[in-house]
């Protein structure tokens, strides 16, 4: 068992961390830093486990999508098609990046609280398996588009459904307010079926519901799935139409440090069948194709980020400061929502943490830290500081932030390094000036 | 007056919002959107006004420079260069961007507290007028690459003065704490002066200090002023050298909403030139070339972002959502600091604001919002809503996230409209991707 919040981690005879049986010193060496690396083969693995669950607890009768803003390339989409996943896109960059793959687009389900009429011709156009349309207008606008091609887009609805999991607890009220989807307990997202099911052009499969993030329990997916199965009970007792999609989203906690203790995926599809396959049979209901979404728990835990220790400031009696040449524009997650990753010096790895600082990035701006409280071995300019779990809203929310190009991504295979994003030069940084 | 928190907002004969004269929902029709226009004349007309305070308060023995991390890009160093004033650089990015439109480096300040190898030799390479040094760490190795090319590299101190302004009031503690910089009170500054002194490959010449970001009084940059010339005498009187140079940064507040209430900047370097002057004709020091650091205070107030409206979701008793076609991705700074703006419907900028909403970007994460309790006229589906003095910290801090392509920035000159950045495209989007 690792010490380390992901598996793939170890330390190599050298005390050097590694990622995947390579070493992460080496790694920062040659490719500089700083630097994404990936642990395909871990990605991969995850797939697997999450298609596995389907096919054990549910008789493979639905699709794992892989939620892909958490972590979006070519190589990504790559993955997912050759694991015979499907994907989430909730753009016309994330769509068009998937068509570059020649991804199957009756795998892809297309998101967006706000879709453009550009994106949403670019999805019929690309003829997208399912759009998960948020809004009356969006409704509207797809069955005239859809008129226009001549063609029927095939479409869920996203519903709130009144279960909030954002924390380790759950609520059962509060979600109502979101600038997602359709209020199910205000009777809109029945109205709201009734009208979809009117139109021409629109050929409604199904329902979809998420229900947050960084989840850690699976009562609320349960309690999730058993709202859901009611609205489809209602629309079938009322409209008399059967929903044949149940689309629940994704959420599924990962480890970021040691306080965090997700529960086996397989665990979710079990539990999840189980409630759905018995609700079905007590209300006389067809079982609906299900679709689950992960993003961050696919990608996260098989990503680290490297980056080389500059200055150290350390001030008496208030705290240290270990700078780094990345930050806020590589990962922008403390500074959005202080979040917590484990810190490790990669050249170091063996020794104990015996030293707690602020890991400070490189830009101008104070609030450019990667963590406060950081326990970490003692750090010396030029060492590799590598920071876990970075594989999910980090290459994907990057900026440029003070000119600075975006690192490239490494994805390791077989133990075999692979460049799936190359990084940013300067003539990249002033490539759209005039 | 205008009503409008930017003197070059007004409203046109068919009620539309213009900025610099010209209509912005033709702008958003012509462009697309999200669409950043920036009026350059308003940019020029905030060069000169600092320059000519400079003029007029210190007899110009002192030099602007534009702190260019607020808003990098060619078009704005030229305006920078033909206006004669210098720029701030963070990065090797910006630097190169500089590079690229023949700016003359002696008026570049070089910052950041982890400039890397490569930059500072960069920084020597082009003979950057002023390297602002943040450590120990980073004066030896300057002074060991600028031996490597048998240079002296021409170098400032980043000092924490020990005051404090990032708020309305000023403290005198605390900001000791930052990741920028070398102490003053602990002595800390001073032994770091006398090493610089002592080193072959270095030339100092002055000290720097920032004290905050978005002040509204002038007492703190008087007291700052006052700290760093008590150092100057310190460094004449025990270490005999006469340090010539003084920088005091920037931080100058804009006008976001009504509540804001920015001083004319002219009166900072009048009640700064005085002190300067005063102290140091009572010890009996020569008067230091002054170097003034505004960002933000430039570009700001010149800067506003076009977006079209998409799906409006009242929900009964809660709040009313208006989603737009950009967002976080764009404008992270109400994710980040929960910064306010003021918004309005361009198209019906003539009427009451009658309603209250939230504004939502379009990625697919609930802390996606520009704004929340804002005031805005009645909304529909196909508006284009303004969002105000977003000329700082938008396009510079700008992500992919989602795979959204960065928005163009129009620069508005003498009434003409000429694309400063172009519009990302799909294509850039997945330009690195292997």
């Amino acid at each position: 068992m690792s010490e380390f919040v992901s598996k793939n981690l170890a330390i190599n005879e050298k005390g050097h961390l590694t990622i995947a049986g390579l070493d992460t010193v080496e790694l920062a060496k040659e490719y500089g830093t700083p630097l994404y690396v990936m642990d395909e083969d871990l990605i991969r693995e995850h797939c697997r486990s999450f298609r596995q669950s389907m096919e054990q607890y549910y008789d493979g009768a639905g699709l794992v999508c892989y939620a892909s803003k958490a972590f979006s390339c070519k190589a990504m989409y790559r993955i997912a098609k050759e694991e015979g996943i499907g994907i989430d896109v909730v753009s016309a960059g994330e769509l068009y990046t998937a068509a570059c793959v020649d991804f199957p687009m009756d795998k892809v389900c297309y998101h967006g609280n706000n879709k453009t009429e550009f994106e949403l011709r670019m999805a019929i156009e690309h003829k997208v398996g399912r759009i998960i349309v948020d809004n009356i207008y969006e409704l509207e606008l797809l069955n005239k588009l859809a008129a226009e091609e001549g063609v029927k887009a095939r479409i869920m609805y996203r519903i709130k459904p009144g279960v909030d999991a954002h924390t380790h607890d759950f609520v059962k009220t509060g979600q109502i307010d979101s600038k997602f989807g359709f209020a199910l307990e205000t009777g809109e997202a029945f109205e709201a079926i009734k009208k979809a099911l009117s139109l021409e052009n629109i050929e409604f499969v199904g329902v979809h519901c998420h229900i947050g993030s960084q989840i850690f329990d699976i009562a609320p997916f349960v309690e999730a799935a058993n709202v859901m199965m009611g609205l489809i009970e209602q629309v079938k007792v009322e409209l008399g139409h059967e929903i044949t999609e149940l689309n629940l989203g994704g959420g599924f906690g990962i480890k970021y440090t040691e306080s965090d203790t997700p529960v086996p995926y397989a665990d979710y599809m079990d539990k999840v069948s189980e409630t759905v396959k018995a609700l079905c049979k007590e209300r006389g209901l067809k079982l609906p194709f299900i679709l689950i979404e992960p993003g961050r728990s696919i990608v996260a835990p098989a990503g680290i980020t490297l980056y080389t220790v500059g200055g150290i400031k350390e001030i008496p009696n208030i705290r240290t400061y270990v700078s780094v040449d990345g930050g806020l524009g590589d990962n922008p997650r403390y500074a959005l929502y202080k979040s917590e990753y484990d810190f490790v010096v990669a050249n170091k790895a063996d020794k104990a943490k015996d030293s707690v600082v602020t890991v400070a990035g490189r830009c101008c701006e104070s609030g450019d830290l990667l963590g406060e409280g950081v326990k970490l071995q003692t750090t010396e300019v030029g060492d590799t500081l590598a920071v876990l779990a970075t594989g999910a809203y980090n290459y994907s929310m990057s900026s440029n932030y003070n000119r600075v190009p975006k690192p490239p991504v490494l994805m390791i295979c077989n133990g075999e390094v692979k460049v799936a994003v190359k990084r940013e030069t300067l003539e990249d940084i002033v490539r759209n000036d005039m």
